[in-house]
């Protein structure tokens, strides 16, 4: 179980185990004709040639094929309740997501459905979707919380990631992270600071204590948390140990990249509107720049300027941010269109960021997200003899088969 | 075989035998609770509630789904040899169409490719896209030739269609066009009179005789044939009994669209720079206007029109446009995406021009397009209950089964 021989591929990688910047994002290693030892899923040797053989090991041929490491999709809200389609079709219309949530809709609708689910029915949900994302060749997901507000519900979420992260025979592994501050929670109306002494005082302390998130997130956006309120949030995160992130400057210019520097966060998230002072402190900082386009597609906001970011030093990862309203999409080919196409990254600049940046992104850089020995052996093979169809096949998954710790998933 | 019974259906199909226009797209029949009905692969019966007991009939439970017509993609050229990703990305980093063909890449580069393919190997490759768009709904696709340009490559083309269409278990019918005008014939030397007279006596004739395409088309296009040489292929098809259709207006206003009203052509396709003059006269004439976003995505274009052709009364058909060169996908999630999103259709609207008016733009819409007695059991069943869901999961498949002839389709 796990020991697994690939020969006769091409292997293309970032190296390294901290999130690659600026012009390092599209030095790729280009291995013709190589191999891949994975033991106890392991990478145990890479290289060239023929490798010498071993007993015990499962052999895959991968002549004519790509073999990439597996995605890391850093930033998505899989785990909730209901579903939310006559919203976006309302938006789509020409509703802004600010009037929708002034009518009651947007997120509120999700918290309710999500408090009213079972914890079976959020699993079998989740799972769904984590099947669909493992055949376009994700080997790990970020989920977050944020959809329960309240103590339960958040819990809830939050054990439902765990369970599956329990399953030996999972086939996506789940970094978690604490959303609390996704909006907030209408018990306390609209009484922010009440809300954040709330999960100051008890959430952060709980999930601590029950190793229940990994990270914790705050939605910094205007009429949601302010700059002041989500550093005094994040602090007290960073205080019990929690990687932090942060939704920024996605609707408005906040200064939620100049917080993210700041705090040297692990990644900021969306920044559609982040300003070029903003853009510049995240680069020296050496926080990930996490870029959500298919949000911006879906909701016909200009794309955040990855190109700039990169000519700026940044570390850029790309992530789908699938969740029940603005954007149910966990689709790999599309990001890669979208970045590829509108925010003018290369290919091997977009490999970059849903790889090892993604797994800078959710602070996993030194286990996963590049095919070198000592990671994690999850990979990704594509059908092809070149990465270029990532953007080519518009929207169709070119995957053949996903690898998740040395064990062949088939999908082709 | 194709005695099937659907019941508690939410059934949502447009109605007729011919293109919807303008209004009409909008209005569908919306059953609650609804039965269908399929003897041998016809559609017999539709209602509400209860059907009446048939022996010899397989059940399908559609509780809390949605049925529509099959998906009909009028519009692909899935039969081609090589493929084009290395163009792809040179285009991506800025350059033109144009620009690639005059290096003598473009379309030439497929053109040798097809040349070279064995007939097996062009087949297995168009399955291999027919599998990939059966499981996204589409149960009759069109096909065009036009990667030959020669005598023996241009009839391998329709052949492989030929032999595909006669396989009794094929999951998606071809509508089959012949496009030698496509490009011209590099043997020609630029000269696309003499190769239109060759077309004219030669391959039409002989393609009509071996019955291997219904219909004929052209690529009008500065550069390529020019307004007058479209009309006199066109006209000499019509002659020998096959439907017309243009590829019209893509790159530059050249008057496609005017040429295919005065000539009544089953469809114009593409029409990204199609004159107002041109669009009132495609309405008037009653041409299908055949829009192609995923090909505008992919080329970064502006879209077509889509919302103001509607408005002034042209029936409207989406289809893929799936290419090795400009747009290598079939990608029906993104094609709703892209159509409701970014030409403004309503899903109503969208799912008309991607059933009943794409069955119309290939003389197909006594037979298909649309869930009525005496017509092709032709059918998509949704996983959901709302067919909002069609751009809501955006660039993910919502499709549980599809229905050809009667036959259910496992895809969930």
């Amino acid at each position: 179980m796990g020991n697994l021989l690939i020969i006769n591929a091409r292997i293309i990688t970032p190296q390294g185990s901290t999130a690659r910047c600026g012009e390092e994002m599209k030095q790729l290693l280009d291995l013709l004709n190589g191999y891949i030892e994975i033991t106890d899923g392991i990478i145990t040797a890479v290289g060239t040639g023929k490798p010498a053989k071993k007993k015990g090991y499962e052999l895959l041929d991968a002549q004519g094929k790509v073999v990439l490491p597996g995605f890391v999709d850093s930033h998505t809200h899989l785990v909730f309740g209901g579903y939310r389609p006559d919203e976006f079709v309302w938006r789509m219309n020409g509703d802004s997501y600010m009037n929708i949530m002034a009518r009651g809709g947007g997120i509120y609708n999700t918290v309710r459905a999500t408090r009213e689910a079972t914890f079976d029915e959020l699993k079998i949900k989740a799972e769904w979707y984590i099947d669909a994302m493992s055949r376009m060749g994700v080997t790990t997901v970020e989920g977050k919380s944020g959809y329960g507000l309240d103590q339960d519900t958040e819990l809830k979420q939050l054990e439902v990631m765990q369970a599956i992260n329990q399953d030996p025979l999972r086939k996506v592994d789940i970094a978690t992270t604490y959303l609390g501050a996704h909006a907030v929670a209408s018990e306390y109306g609209g009484n922010a600071k009440d809300y954040i002494d709330f999960m100051i005082a008890k959430m952060l302390p709980l999930i601590a204590e029950r190793g229940l998130a990994e990270n914790c997130d705050v939605f910094c956006e205007k009429g949601v948390f302010s700059v002041v309120e989500s550093r005094r949030l994040l602090e007290a995160a960073r205080e019990l140990g929690f990687g932090i992130k942060l939704h920024a400057d996605e609707i408005v210019t906040l200064g939620g990249a100049e917080l993210a520097a700041e705090l040297k966060a692990r990644s900021a998230d969306h920044l559609l509107h982040a300003s070029d002072a903003g853009i510049e402190a995240m680069a020296k900082a050496g926080v990930v720049a996490t870029l959500l386009p298919l949000t911006a597609f879906t909701l016909r906001e200009p794309y955040a300027r990855g190109r700039y970011m990169i000519d700026k030093g940044c570390a850029v990862a790309l992530a789908t941010d699938l969740n029940p309203g603005s954007c149910c999409s966990g689709s790999i080919p599309l990001l890669f269109a979208t970045a590829c196409l509108y925010m003018h990254m290369s290919v091997e600049e977009a490999i970059t960021a849903i790889t090892l940046n993604g797994a800078a992104a959710i602070g996993k850089a030194d286990k996963i997200g590049s095919i070198e020995v000592g990671k994690q052996a999850d990979l990704v093979v594509l059908d092809t003899d070149t990465p270029n169809v990532l953007p080519y096949y518009t929207g169709m998954n070119s995957v053949w088969h996903t690898i998740k710790r040395g064990k062949v998933l088939h999908q082709a």
